[in-house]
C-alpha cells in the first residue's frame, strides 16, 4: 500500500520563504489570527489526517466502490466515520466566515491543504471538496434566507453540496441544457430533469445534500443566456421555503444511477433524477451561469491542486521504490557492492523520472500557493487596485493551474508506474490507482481544450493581451531585478527569452485570429502548455534565488537548500526545453488541422 | 460498446502502394504463394474475425476477467471458443514452415493481422501471441525431438506457449534470477522457482501449455552468463522425454495466484510456481538468456503492434464520437444551423486530437510493415549481405518500434478518451479500456527506458554509429532523390535537416559517453522518442510522395490520396516540432540528472 508524507518542509519552503506568507496574511483582514505559528500547526495537524485517517482508505475505497441500493449510495467502509472526523475537526469551515460558523482563516491556507487530501484519498476528497464552491455560489448570490437555511450547514459540514451542470446530451455547452424550472404557487420553483456526472450527488457521509442546480425557466431566452441558478436540497429544511434548521421532508430528488468509471471509484459519480423537486432561484433569473462561474472558478483550481496532490503522492511512492529496488550495476561503475545489484535511483533515466515528478510537483506547489495569494488578495486586499490586479492575474492563472497541473500530473503519476516498472502495472502497489484517479482531472471540470481556449481566447486575446502583460511584467522586473545576479544567471537568461517570446507568440496567434478565429482553438491547447511551463519557469528561478540567498546567508538546512537549486537546474535544461516544440506548433498555425472534411478522416478503414 | 474496422484500405496503400510488398513477396522463397489476391483475401478474413469474433468480447473480457478456481484459471466468457474457431481457421500457423504444419506464408503477413487482433481484443491476443516466440525460440534452438514434441502442437494451436523470464525481486535483470534446474537420472532437469507476471500461464483455452522457462544449473557461472533455456510442458508428452503426441502425465508446474491489474483483465497474469517440474534444455547451457532473445526480439515488435492496435481502435471510435456528438458552435462560424450545435469534429482542438491519433496510427503501421520486410529479408533473403543489412536496421528499428509505438499508443488512446470528455472517463464507452490497456505496453518485453538503452547503447553507440548509418543514408538517398521535387519540398527540407542533426545528436552523446557511461542512460528516452519522429517522418515523407504521384497519374480514389497528403502536412507541422524539445534535452546531458544524492531527493516531505 502507498505511502504518504505532506511536503510539510517544502510548504513550508514555499509560504515562508519564497511567498513571505506571514507577510502577506498579516495584512488581510482577520489576518492577525493566521499566525505562522498557527499556520504551521494546521498544516501538521491535516498532513496527520490525511496520512493517518485518510489514506489507510484510499486503495479499498478504490476496490470497494459505491453501491447503490433502494436509491441509498453506499459509500466504501470508512468514509463516513473518517468524515465524521473531518467535520469534528472543524476542517470543512476552515476559511468560511465567522457569522456562518466558520474559522475566518484566508481561503489560501485551504488550497495547502487540499493538497494533502487529494494526495492520500481523491475518492474521499471529492465530498465535502464540492460544498467549498457550493458555500461560495450561496454566499455571494444567495438571499440571506438561503444563506440562513444552508451555509451554515455546509460550513459546519454536516450537510454537503453539489454542482448540478452535465446533463446527457450537454456538457460543455450549457445552452443546450434541458431541465426546466416551474413556478409554483410557494414562491419557489419545481425542477424536472436528468443530470449526469453529479459527484457525490448522493452518498451516506451526511444528512442532507444540498444541489445547486441549472435549469431554465419557461420564458427563457435561447442558449447560455437563459440558465438559472437553483438551490435543490435532498430533504427540505423543516419550514418551506428556506428557514433553516432540522432536516424536514424529502424532495423529488433522487439518484437513478452510478457510474461504472476508470478511477476515483470511492466517490459516487450519480445520474441524479429532478423530478418536480422543490427548488429556489438563487441571483437574478437567466443570470445563472456567471453564478455557477462562481464555484467554477474554485472548482478549477482544486481541479488543478488534484493533479498536483497526485503527482505528489506518486513521486513519494516512486521514490521509496527506486531506493530500495536493486535491479543491475550502474553504467559508471558498482554503486552498492555488497548488494546483489544497484538500487535502481543509480540509473540516470529513473532519476530522470523521478526529477520530473519532483520538479513539477514542487513547481505546481508554487503555482498553486501563489495562485492562493491572488484567491485573498482578489477578495480582501484593501486596495482596490491591488483587488483588480489579483482579479486579473488569477483569471489568467486559474485554467493554466486546472489544465497545467492536470496535465503533467497525468504525466507525472504515469512516470510513477513506469519506476516501478512491471509492478506499476499492478494494482496491489498502488501506483496505477494514482493514474487512474488522474485521468479524470483532465476532463471534469471544463477539459484541457476548455481551460486553453478560456487562457487564450477568453483571457488573453479578448482583452488584446492586457492580462498576459500583467504576468510578463512581473517576470520582467524580476528578470530586471536580477540581471547582475551571477548566481541566477542560468536561470534568468532563458527566462527572459522565454517571457519575450510569450508575447511575441500571443501576437502572432491575434494576428491570425483577426482572419479566422479557427486559429484561437488551432494554437490554444500548445498555448496553454507553452504558459504553464513559463509560468513555473519564473516560480522555479524565483525558488534557486531564494535558496541561493538562504545558503549564502548560512542559514542551515544546505541540504534542503543545495537540493532546490539542483531540482531547479532539472527543470530548465530537461523540462523547460518542451517549449521548444510547443512554440514551433503554436506558430505552424492552423491550416493542416482544417484541410480534412469530416468524412475524409475515415478513409482508411471505411471502405 | 466500441466498433472497430479493419483498415484494409491503408494497409492496401502501405502495402502495395508504398512498400512494393507484392515485388517483395515474389522475392522471397515460397513467395508464389503470397500473391497479392491472397493476401488480400487474408488480410480481409483477418478484419472479419478481428471485428465479429473478437470484438464483442473485449469490453466482457475487460468486466469478467479471469478466475482462478482449484489452480485452474478459467478465461472471460467467449475467449475459448473463440480460440477454437482461431485455430479452426488456420491461423496461428499462417508464417510457420509447412514441415511443422504451417501455411509457410511470410512473417510479415503476421504483423498485419496482429495489429487486427490487438485493436480488437488485446487480452485475448495474448494467449496465441506468445506461441509463436515460443515456437521460434524452439524452432531456432531446440532439439530435433523438441522439435517434434512441441512445435507442430504450438504451430496448430493446439497448445500455447509462453515465456517465464521475471522473478518477484529481478526483471530487467535476469542474471539475479533464482529459479534452478537440477539434472535429473532421466536426462532431463527438475526446475524449481517461482515465476511471475506469466502471460497466458494458465487458460482453459488449450489442452496444455508449453512453457520456455529461464533457470539456473548447479555450476552455472554468476549473473546473465549462467542462465540456461528449458522446454516445461504442463503435462509431459506421452512418452518423456520428448516423443510428442497425446498429452500425457501432469508436471509440477502451476498457477499459485492471478495478478490484479490495471488493464488487459482478459489475459490471466500468472505467479507461476515450479516444484520439481520435468523440463529439457533448449539450446547449450548457459546460453538461455541468447536463445530468449530470439523470442524476446519478436515478442518486442509483438508489443509496439499492441500500441498501433489500440491507436487504431481508439481512433476510429472517437472520430465517429466527434462526427456526432454536438456541442457548442465552431468559432468561424455555424456549420450545422439545422442542428442545436455543432459536430465537435468543427472544433481545432478537437481536429488536433484526432488529427494525432491518425497521424500516429497511419504512421505507426508504415513504421510496422517496413520492419515486416526486414522481418523476412533477414531470414529469406538470398542474398548474404542483404540478409545482413536486414538485420542490422532490424536491430536498430526493434527497440523504435517497441517503445516510440507504445508511448505514443499511450498518449493516443489518451487523446481517444479526451474526445469523450467527461464520457471517456466512462467504462461503457470503451475509451478509458484503451488507455488501460495500452498502460502496460510501454513496461513489458522491457520497459521504454530498457529499449532506449539497447537503441542508443547496444545498438547505435556501440557499432560506433554505423548500425544508425545503414538507415540514415537509406533517408539522405532518398532526400537526394526528391531534392528537385516541388511536391515534396515542405517534406524533404525538414526531414534532411533531422537526418542529419540525428547524426550530430549521436556524435555529442557518443563523445560525452566516452568520458561518462551514464550519459548513455541520460540521453537515451530522448534519443529514442527523437528517433521515432525521425523514421516517420521518412515514412510519412514518402507516403507523401506515393500520394502526390497517384494523383498526378489520375489513379482514381482521388480523396484518399489528398487526405493522405493532408495528415502528412499535420504530422510534419504539428507533431514532428516535438524534436525540437528532445533535441535540446540530449544536448543538455546528465549533470543535473545525477547531482543529487539518493537521499536529497526527498528533503521536501521527510523531516
Amino acid at each position: 500500500m502507498p505511502d504518504y508524507q505532506a511536503p510539510l518542509r517544502d510548504l513550508r519552503f514555499v509560504m515562508d520563504e519564497l511567498l513571505d506568507y506571514p507577510g502577506h496574511y498579516a495584512g488581510l483582514p482577520g489576518g492577525e489570527d493566521a499566525s505562522p505559528d498557527v499556520i504551521a500547526a494546521i498544516l501538521e495537524e491535516g498532513g496527520r489526517f490525511a496520512r493517518e485517517v485518510l489514506l489507510p482508505l484510499n486503495q479499498r475505497g478504490d476496490q470497494e466502490g459505491c453501491v447503490l441500493e433502494g436509491g441509498e449510495v453506499k459509500t466504501p467502509q470508512g468514509f463516513k466515520e473518517a468524515y465524521a472526523q473531518y467535520v469534528d475537526g472543524g476542517w470543512p469551515g476552515l476559511a468560511a466566515e465567522p457569522e456562518f460558523g466558520g474559522q475566518g482563516l484566508p481561503a489560501s491556507l485551504n488550497l495547502a491543504l487540499s493538497e494533502m487530501i487529494c494526495s492520500s484519498n481523491l475518492a474521499w476528497g471529492m465530498y465535502p471538496g464540492l460544498s467549498h464552491g457550493a458555500a461560495d455560489a450561496l454566499r455571494h448570490h444567495g438571499s440571506d434566507a438561503q444563506k440562513a437555511s444552508y451555509l451554515s450547514k455546509l460550513v459546519e459540514g454536516v450537510w454537503t453540496g453539489t454542482m448540478c451542470l452535465t446533463e446527457p446530451h450537454c456538457g460543455t455547452d450549457l445552452g443546450l441544457i434541458k431541465t426546466r424550472a416551474v413556478p409554483d404557487d410557494e414562491g419557489g420553483y419545481r425542477i424536472t430533469g436528468t443530470k449526469i456526472f453529479i459527484s457525490a450527488g448522493e452518498h451516506d457521509l451526511t444528512e442532507n445534500i444540498v444541489h445547486l442546480v441549472l435549469a431554465k425557466l419557461p420564458d427563457a431566452p435561447e442558449g447560455s443566456r437563459g440558465i438559472s441558478l437553483f438551490v435543490v436540497p435532498k430533504y427540505l429544511p423543516e419550514s418551506l421555503p428556506d428557514a433553516g434548521g432540522r432536516v424536514g421532508e424529502r424532495n423529488g430528488v433522487s439518484c437513478g444511477s452510478l457510474e461504472h468509471k476508470m478511477g476515483i471509484h470511492g466517490n459516487a459519480t450519480c445520474v441524479i433524477n429532478f423530478d418536480a423537486a422543490k427548488g429556489y432561484l438563487v441571483g437574478p433569473e437567466h443570470k445563472g451561469l456567471a453564478c455557477m462561474f462562481t464555484m467554477m472558478n474554485e472548482a478549477r483550481i482544486g481541479v488543478g491542486i488534484q493533479g498536483l496532490g497526485l503527482m505528489e503522492a506518486s513521486f513519494q511512492n516512486a521514490l521509496a521504490y527506486a531506493r530500495d529496488r536493486l535491479q543491475m550495476r550502474a553504467l559508471s561503475g558498482t554503486k552498492a557492492a555488497a548488494k546483489p545489484a544497484d538500487p535502481i535511483i543509480v540509473h540516470p533515466d529513473v532519476r530522470r523520472m523521478l526529477l520530473t515528478q519532483k520538479a513539477l510537483a514542487e513547481g505546481g506547489r508554487m503555482l498553486v500557493m501563489y495562485t492562493g495569494q491572488l484567491v485573498d488578495l482578489a477578495e480582501h486586499a484593501s486596495d482596490a487596485a491591488e483587488r483588480e490586479r489579483a482579479e486579473t492575474l488569477l483569471g489568467l492563472l486559474t485554467p493554466i493551474v486546472k489544465a497545467f497541473l492536470t496535465e503533467l500530473g497525468f504525466e507525472a503519476t504515469n512516470e510513477g508506474v513506469q519506476v516501478f516498472g512491471g509492478h506499476g502495472f499492478i494494482a496491489e502497489w498502488g501506483m496505477e490507482q494514482f493514474v487512474r484517479d488522474a485521468r479524470i482531472t483532465r476532463l471534469y471540470e471544463g477539459t484541457t481544450g476548455i481551460q486553453a481556449l478560456d487562457l487564450l481566447g477568453r483571457k488573453v486575446l479578448m482583452s488584446q493581451g492586457e492580462t498576459l502583460k500583467v504576468f510578463t511584467k512581473e517576470i520582467h522586473t524580476f528578470c530586471q531585478a536580477q540581471a547582475d545576479n551571477d548566481a541566477l544567471k542560468g536561470y534568468v537568461e532563458p527566462l527572459s527569452r522565454l517571457n519575450a517570446e510569450w508575447g511575441e507568440l500571443t501576437m502572432a496567434v491575434g494576428m491570425k485570429a483577426m482572419h479566422d478565429r479557427d486559429e484561437v482553438g488551432a494554437a490554444s491547447v500548445d498555448y496553454l502548455l507553452y504558459s504553464g511551463y513559463v509560468a513555473l519557469a519564473y516560480l522555479w528561478a524565483r525558488a534557486a534565488d531564494t535558496a541561493s540567498q538562504a545558503l549564502a546567508a548560512g542559514k542551515g538546512d544546505e541540504a534542503f537548500y543545495r537540493a532546490k537549486l539542483a531540482t531547479a537546474d532539472f527543470y530548465f535544461q530537461r523540462l523547460l526545453p518542451r517549449t521548444r516544440g510547443h512554440a514551433e506548433m503554436i506558430r505552424a498555425g492552423g491550416v493542416s488541422l482544417m484541410a480534412l472534411s469530416a468524412d475524409e478522416f475515415g478513409l482508411g478503414f471505411e471502405i
